[in-house]
């Protein structure tokens, strides 16, 4: 008993749910089962009830938040908040409707959507209903919606957050909880239209949020394909081999090389023959020039996958970004249900400054093209053809706030534009009535809530949170009529006819 | 084995995971265990990766949301984003921060802050980590936060969704998923100052979503259990006896005072006294009238809240809401955490239009003061006061919609405000060069994606979408180096300069 009540409050309790609770599915606990009666229960439950008491008189645990997830403090919270204005403003600009879906999905819909990752999915615990799982991305919500809903076309977007049980590693900005943001066009088109507006709102966002130079790596799915089968790899490997080549941009060929052959099993000439294609990247000139390849040329997939390609460069030029724009025959992308067109853009050395620690940052964008995920929630297998992209905020988010740091950049977390105070005692009354007209006419106002601050108290809060003016009540003030108007940057006082209060207030806000 | 297969596939998994998991907690599995053997569960699993591959090659299952859930639709999130704009820019004139907390906490992070409904929380699988659970609410995650931190004061707002699995009933506008829009101030202050400013809050909030007239109920824990205390309730039964107090607002007091009576163990005199003063209710001459009440007064607890009741009438009355205000003794609130005052604001007769439905909403808003809740997470119990409210969104939204459904009121779901036409075939290039202007002059803009659709079609569009203005381009506009502009609503068309393009859409789109 002295060594249990020594034990933190949870290990004890996992303890505690291990002895109640055998692993019966295995059925090897049925010894187990059997010797533990009654009794043991009982003594357990005594034990229980003596620990809670004992936690509740004088709590011992640690309080903390699960691992690999962050609270966003108000300094997050304004950054994120720029950042998100910007990409739904440009969302918008292209006709986009906003959406969300629940938290969670029936188990079932989202299995056998992500490949290998689907072991990193949370499970809520069976609490006597439906199996479910916290959404693990917005895309497979999204084809949920589509097939249940029966919408043939739609143009959307979502931010939300979704939940991966990955390693954590804190260091790079990655969590375990992260806020997604995605547009989709779903819908019968005319072939790469809606693939080039992704492309240019991609453009659009990374231009928009300044975050330095950045490339848009192009390929297609069809080309990644028809590749492996011209280089001879066994259509059974395909998956297999396209997430061997998905990891060049982290590790060297020579690995991924390496992975392919010695864990893969792919003949040594066949990855070779891989090799020399992986290398190249080009413009519209690439698609050309693989139009002329002996062994692509040959692959019906690969063609069709070139023609589009063909036709994207054209509209993005036309957009105006196909100098942004590389078809790169080494992306191949993780996700399984990529049927078309595919793209992830990268920042371009981003620019170390004085003090400034390189950052890793990996893409801050990708998608692609979907056409079969949709028809897989659909009974008779409709199929509704989609391409998106997610912007990768969390990475952009990380970005930013390493920039602010290292140059020393402080954000406001308030809003507030006038301060109320008072130099003098028992004056709460008349602050209370001033701050209501602000109020009431919609300027952001705060005040202390105490009955007798001190002046240099009110005027350093004002200083500390940034807050522009403070107007001033005291008694003089009160029996002439009048307000003071202080500006906290320059120290300037003026004073004015209280019944200007709010006109005054408004002229020097739109001002500045 | 053909009775199994004609089970859908989740009915099947449930069973299956039923016979491959007996209740062993109770240990009356033990038999069960037993006579489970191997051989049941090769069986099992031959069944379950036949009726697995049965599943993919042809789906039979039907496409659904957890039960209680639902997706929000297009229409749906303008109507929010419309009142969470109302109610954030409040909080944000009022000077609080945002902030964000993880979707889950640790299991023990919630369990013994919510009294009789912890039953109803989410908690997730045990994939081997922590126990974790969905958050319940928002402000237990705060109080989390502020003693993690050592926070000792913070002002701020928290707009998030919460997770309850309550019965969903749907027709009410309750689901399992929700969103709630919290306002807290946190931090040792003169007495009142906050609380009164939270009141002042809820009636800006209130007033400008226009919802009807309103009236904010509020009283105070203290004098709660004093009145308990004084009519002779044993300390107890005071949780017991509030909560069912809590339930005045939707049943009569006749069957409360039954439920009391004989589910609770009351004495029926106790119950009587306590029915004097529940029926009372009136502004700040009943704060008064409480003092001299014979009993009450008698009571430190209970004369604590009406001295504090008195100072917060007195504020009310700068803030200019004190009207909007009633003292009300039959307030209870059901939240173990509160300590200090309380209210809950009440909708006065939702005007019931021709052809609309009564509503019974409850409450629409609610809070109070919980100086208790921080300790609870701290290693030494170092409290910090706090006092706060909850916006109601989700009965806000659903009066909304039903409002506007009543009315056959449509909203757009996009902001576009120029649509890129032309009546010409083979004319892509140019409506796609047309909307890159536009884009990157930061204007909302759309087109079909059809290289050749029929002008009838465009405009169409625009109809049914709401899109105000139309650029045309042909093949005689081209050669004339002039754009058509239409106006949707007036159909009428000008003709202006290509390159005045911007500058003429950006005058009118400032001008509507």
């Amino acid at each position: 008993m002295p060594l249990l009540g020594l034990l933190p409050r949870r290990a004890w309790a996992a303890l505690l749910s291990q002895l109640l609770r055998p692993p019966c599915a295995s059925c090897t606990g049925a010894v187990r089962c059997q010797s533990q009666g009654e009794e043991s229960l009982q003594v357990a439950e005594a034990v229980l009830t003596s620990q809670l008491k004992a936690h509740q008189e004088k709590p011992n645990f640690i309080i903390k938040i699960p691992k690999g997830t962050r609270d966003l403090s108000p300094q997050h919270m304004v950054v994120r908040e720029k950042i998100l204005d910007l990409v739904i403003s440009c969302f918008k600009r292209h006709g986009a409707k906003g959406m969300d879906t629940p938290a969670f999905e029936l188990k079932e819909t989202l299995t056998e959507k992500y490949g290998e990752d689907s072991g990193l999915m949370y499970d809520l615990k069976d609490q006597g209903g439906e199996l479910l799982s916290l959404r693990y991305d917005l895309t497979v919500p999204f084809a949920r919606y589509l097939a249940m809903n029966k919408v043939k076309k739609m143009k959307r977007y979502h931010v939300g957050k979704v939940w991966r049980r990955e390693s954590p590693s804190i260091v790079q900005g990655r969590y375990r909880e992260f806020c997604q943001c995605d547009f989709d066009i779903a819908g019968q088109f005319d072939p790469m239209i809606p693939d080039a507006e992704c492309l240019k709102i991609m453009c659009e966002i990374l231009s928009g949020l300044q975050l330095g130079d950045f490339l848009i790596k192009v390929n297609d799915r069809r080309i990644v394909d028809g590749m492996f089968a011209a280089c001879g790899v066994p259509e059974s490997k395909f998956r297999a081999i396209c997430s061997s080549i998905d990891k060049l941009d982290k590790m060297a060929w020579k690995d991924v090389r390496h992975e392919m052959v010695a864990k893969k099993g792919l003949a040594p000439e066949v990855a070779d023959r891989i090799g020399d294609y992986v290398q190249c990247h080009g413009g519209v000139s690439l698609v050309e020039q693989m139009f002329q390849d002996p062994r692509l040329s040959q692959n019906k997939q690969a063609l069709e996958g070139l023609e589009d390609l063909k036709l994207l460069f054209e509209y993005l030029n036309l957009f105006g970004i196909a100098e942004k724009i590389s078809f790169d025959l080494s992306l191949a992308r993780g996700l399984d249900y990529y049927t078309g067109v595919i793209y992830e853009a990268v920042l371009l050395q981003t620019p170390t400054q004085a003090g400034e620690e390189p950052l890793n940052v990996g893409s801050v964008a990708a998608g692609g093209r979907y056409d079969g995920l949709v028809g897989m929630f659909d009974p008779k297998g409709h199929k509704v053809p989609c391409v998106g992209l997610s912007i990768g905020v969390e990475r952009i988010f990380y970005i930013v706030e390493q920039r602010m740091k290292t140059k020393g950049e402080k954000v406001r977390t308030t809003e507030t534009q006038v301060f109320v105070a008072t130099p003098q005692k028992n004056f709460l009354q008349e602050r209370l009535k001033l701050i209501t007209e602000l109020w009431d006419a919609g300027i952001k106002a705060e005040m202390l809530y105490k009955n007798n601050p001190k002046l240099l108290t009110q005027l350093h809060y004002c200083e500390s949170t940034g807050i522009p003016l403070v107007v001033i009540i005291g008694e003089q003030e009160l029996k002439e009529g009048i307000i003071k108007i202080r500006s906290v940057a320059s120290r300037e006082e003026v004073a004015i006819k209280r019944e200007n209060l709010v006109a005054e207030i408004q002229k020097r806000l739109s001002e500045s």
